[in-house]
């Protein structure tokens, strides 16, 4: 780890007024909590290239700690495994060679049962340089912490996008959680709007304040923007039905040229996880098989899908801007303490499914990358993205700010990804 | 189920002057036998696409006894479980849609518990089926008993092979079975040879007598034969070495057109299983990785490799009709009870390792294949694969008779390959 | 054709104060004229998928104008063949199937001959129409005429391109042109820099005025600016040999991840078209076989290449913006008619080579494209493509403009591309 | 080219009472002579890997001479262009680095001119060669001559295949020769069959006698045949239409099971170069674009075709060594002069159209390959291949003989391969 490591966007925090330890046990052990409904054999396989067996991610977390902080700030640590830092490197070419990622799901060893022992023994050495460490460069220290627990919670929703694709890959039924209550299934008549415009001008774009932000988010800067009007709703499956039944996969010039190429390829016909059955469309939910519900948000869309779709309209995806000036304006309550799998509210401004921009994923002016081996945490994966912004059900509360920026190629869809409109003012 | 189902080959037989209970108890119970060493993890996995999941062979020759045997003959069968149907079909398309054989790997459900639970109940059903059911056709029903225990016995020597792959492919350290005993390792400074010859002539090829064979080693046939000499030991490690270290991975005119290709674009240096470490070449097998032993059998080799050792040597492999006149000239003991997970005796004429033959597996004159869905069992792979003959330490003691026709293709070397050497008698 | 064609970033122009006929012979003879040292066979070829054969340029830029013009402003016009109007659309999927792209290599017929026929055919018919035809709609017909001229000379360029990577793959020897005068080859011991610096601000982006423009070019719109210093003098093979003999092409923490992972499946070690040989390095041209000259531009690169470059430099490339702003600073001779076929002076601020941005190739605000079958011109390839600035000695001349926007995908670089550093001025 | 060439398989033979350079010049015109019709373009193009640019064989067949008889039989030779070594070079690993087989359409260069060039070239010096040479080894130079121009009858063969396969790939409709006469489309009512029945015993298969014959038809030896009837027609289009019409391509249990991996991997459902058209079924053939005959004996089938046919027919393929027991009862006129290009006659006993047999390739008892570069002619394909039989139109008339063992692919069907049906006698 390089000694050097500093960064603005790591600026020290507020957070720490609480207990740092407090909140280390519990972002870790929410981890846990979140693999709670599966059986052995869940943790461990690979359906498809882009998921990771949920094991890998209960060690990797681990091994994000024990690289970046236990070994440069722990005196004397003697590692776990020799083998770990191998196993569980995800792409870090500075800490050496790495597992495949398309090979996790042949590792059946470790077992579930070693990496949760590596996990409480990183987590008892935690404790210990939390509580005795003096560290020769204290706010740094701080700062990797604070890094760990993001990175970590960063993971938890990508644990639950995991979970819900290996389940939803089986044969045999089965479900994540108990059935969503039926008061979500109440109807809802509202057609889609209205609208929210947004002025002409200069704004300001970027993370600003006291707490914790990644280094993409930095620095704030300005922007000039045209004048837009967003929608207020998210597009619904009862939208998106009328996309499909009006042949909206059939016309290529709804499609980017690429998308056009990836939907024959793919047999793309619907948004994944929708199934047409003898009894009309129905979704794999993490509560299991559902009839689509007409006036829910639409979900796990590509960019492709989501950008057609909007073209379809005769509107437009919003940049990664125009969204970031309306999360501005809104609100989500981070102490909302509910937990949902699935997003059943269009009318949320935000916190229900992540949404698409047209914007392409590259860096901020005066970005500054992470230096040391976090240099591989974002700004290398600038190139053939696309931004989503605002959050969605899995997301962990304290991830949902305007500044955040997610982001996935433009075929991917296992995220909790949907779609929201804007026009032109003209 | 065909009705009608019929086949020369499988003849009644005397097995059945033994209890079939017994029998079949024995059979199945051996299948859990060895699985007893393996982790919950370790029968998920499938990490090479020939590869199947531990867990998938338990269910997949239990699925054979409910298909085959459950659903024609016990009346008011109910089917454990209709996706099973689906899932655990191998291969056999008359009995509909199968899951994709590379896809097994990435199947969570069902457990391991479930396919237990699945075996338990197949087993109680048989229990019936064979105690009380006078069915129709008594002498089929047997036939097809006997053909359900000799497939799962066929699965035995697979389960070996696979969970030995899995387990070498592991990063970290793990064996299947505690360490070989020392006796083994005693030196042995014997050369190659001696040879034995046989004349020329016709000789009667195939199965003949009462007991089981596969359609495919039958009808027994005349061939003329030209006056060879084979190879009285296996070809050991250290010829092998020989050609390693004098180059033969590099000399084209030593392989066939598509080994020379294969082995470049694998970048085969050696046996499966070897390494090259900084204390020498080690192997890993069953008991761990171990240093290579100079004179035991060279095992896990491709008919490519093979076939260039044996071209290197100014020899040639055997046919498949020059094997099975040796092997019917030797002896294995079929009441030996002791069982070994690797072959360590060169000297033996069988029962150590498969050994490759010039062969192409092509059907016999006159060769019936099964009727029904079991017509699928041998003859629609009788395309671009080579025979092997002689059995080796994996595979069930009564599955040793000199008819046995084993099959791979060229380039595969997962099974417990040898080789043993031939000379034309000019 | 969509009759109501219609797109104000086609704006009547005084283009048309020249004879138009004149351009169009001007310009349909300059394709015929870079195809003049050709062989027959050297026409056919397609070693890579990204290149097409150059008879299928000189068929599908004719194929343009028949699709676009003639059949919709030439009353009773027969077309030429059927065939052609399917094999020569490259991607408009809304005139019809077209053939594939990676295919073009396959077609022996029609022949060279026959293509050349096809030309003479379209523009005997072209000549009718430009003199004789009364539109519906005069404006549209003649923005369309400019449109599919200029479309021409982009697809000169691309001939080149082409040309240049065909020859270059031949295992014989063989050159476009005659070898560059020797007078390019003086010494020049110009160290890098100096740069030009831009300040803070909102600056106006994009094509305004009278002349021809593409639709992604418009509109014109305000962008904020940071301050920045933009290198006068491209990046030399003298600089890019340091970056290679440095192990440039070593580091994982210099490129982006895809680029990583792109240069190592691909065994990239330097730019496209160098070989290093007994006497060093040397670059195929289409003057043939050169040895590198230290004080040219490199050319040939990839963004990933150029991206990488700019980071070992402690600099990044420029973004679209500022490269704009610096080219609207900044003069080319359009009246210069000399032609050179290889970039040799780093001195230039424009002309000589493309330069790689780090913006990706996103719609411009209130962007509108084409509509009708031109549609498809732009639009549907923003996405995961990077854009270019500055035009190369392929380009035609009057296609050198600050607002001309070129894109590629990362990886490529059969074009004439090469690089100019930025800095932040903090 | 090892001076200790000596094959058994090559023995001194009458043909040379014939002036062999009159034998030389005329099997060398007639390769120029089959590319007579063709355009420059269609010597340069490879729509598919298997198939080879014309110009291709044109220059290989020569390099052949060029390689194994003036190198090493003229002293002073001086090699025509070293780049040629390489280039034309198709798979002799012990010549050196040689061209990729899939990458030869990409070669513009040498120009089809060029190559006519060589051919007079190697022609002029093998004339010295044939008339002033006193080779140290006259017999070995004698059959090398004889086997360089077998090997370039052989290639006259895959001229016509490759030709076909060209023209018919285009999309503008092309013939290469003139319609067939009117007199091979009358009506032929004859129904299959009937059969010629053989008896059980030994017969004497392989080359015996003084003519040429390639390595792989030697040594004569004894096989043992049990009794079988074999059908005096080949198997024409009517019936194959039947098979189709009867769903023959959706039945799995009539297929390998690689066949129909292979079948829906590739969406086959007839015949290489059958259409369905409004008209009915057309056939591209070397006279174009022609209705379907019914009593035309059906062509280009694969292995996995013809295979399943037989199954369907509740017949069998023959074995190699039955079809040419055969053979050897029938006859074929050498002296005929007259050529056609497509199969009309199913009532020949041979020369119409190979026919595929269930042995796959491998070596005879006793086999000995060609020493030196010779080595890799025919030993090194014996992996995966079956045997075809029987001569086609487009083969050279004296490579018409009953030992001839031609091999390709299981799922290959360019060649003019047909089907002969077998039955037991039982």
């Amino acid at each position: 780890m390089n000694p050097d490591f500093q960064n603005n966007a790591l600026k020290p925090t507020r957070l720490f007024s609480e207990s740092l330890l407090a909140k280390y046990k519990k972002v870790r052990d929410q981890s846990l909590a979140l693999c709670q409904p599966l059986a052995t054999e869940d943790f461990v396989v690979q359906p498809a290239p882009f998921v990771s067996p949920p094991k890998w991610h209960l060690a990797h977390t681990t091994w994000f700690f024990e690289q970046m902080i236990l070994k440069p700030y722990l005196s004397c640590y003697t590692e776990f495994s020799s083998n770990f830092t191998h196993i569980f490197n995800s792409y870090y070419k500075s800490l050496g060679p790495h597992w495949q990622q398309g090979e996790r799901g042949f590792l059946s060893r470790p077992t579930v049962d070693q990496i949760i022992e590596y996990r409480s023994f990183i987590d008892s050495h935690m404790q210990k340089c939390l509580l005795q460490s003096r560290p020769k460069n204290k706010n740094e220290f701080l700062r990797l912490v604070e890094l760990g627990l993001q990175h970590e919670m960063q993971h938890q929703e990508l644990l639950l996008m995991d979970i819900k694709y290996i389940l939803a890959f089986q044969p045999t039924a089965s479900s994540y959680s108990s059935h969503l209550s039926d008061e979500f299934n109440a109807n809802d008549n509202q057609i889609h709007g209205p609208w929210k415009s947004f002025q002409e001008g200069l704004y300001d774009i970027g993370f600003s304040g006291d707490n914790f932000s990644f280094d993409n988010e930095n620095p704030q800067h300005k922007v000039y923007v045209y004048p837009y009007e967003i929608s207020e709703s998210y597009v619904t499956n009862e939208e998106y039905l009328g996309f499909i039944d009006q042949g909206g996969y059939h016309q290529p010039k709804l499609w980017k040229s690429e998308g056009w190429d990836w939907l024959n390829q793919q047999s793309i016909k619907a948004p994944l996880y929708w199934q047409e059955t003898a009894q009309g469309w129905q979704e794999q939910t993490l509560y299991g098989l559902t009839p689509l519900v007409n006036h829910w948000p639409v979900c796990h869309l590509s960019f492709f899908e989501a950008d057609a779709f909007a073209r379809w309209k005769g509107c437009r995806l919003p940049t990664e801007q125009e969204s970031e000036i309306y999360l501005m304006q809104s609100k989500f309550d981070q102490n909302d303490e509910q937990t949902y799998f699935h997003a059943t509210d269009a009318w949320q401004s935000q916190g229900q499914l992540w949404w698409w921009t047209q914007s392409q994923y590259v860096p901020y002016p005066r970005y500054k990358p992470y230096v040391g081996a976090l240099n591989e945490y974002n700004g290398k994966f600038m190139c053939n993205q696309f931004v989503l912004k605002g959050g969605c059900v899995a997301t962990p509360h304290n991830h949902h700010r305007s500044s955040y920026r997610n982001f996935y190629k433009p075929e991917q869809r296992w995220m909790f990804s949907g779609l929201r409109l804007v026009k032109d003012i003209i």
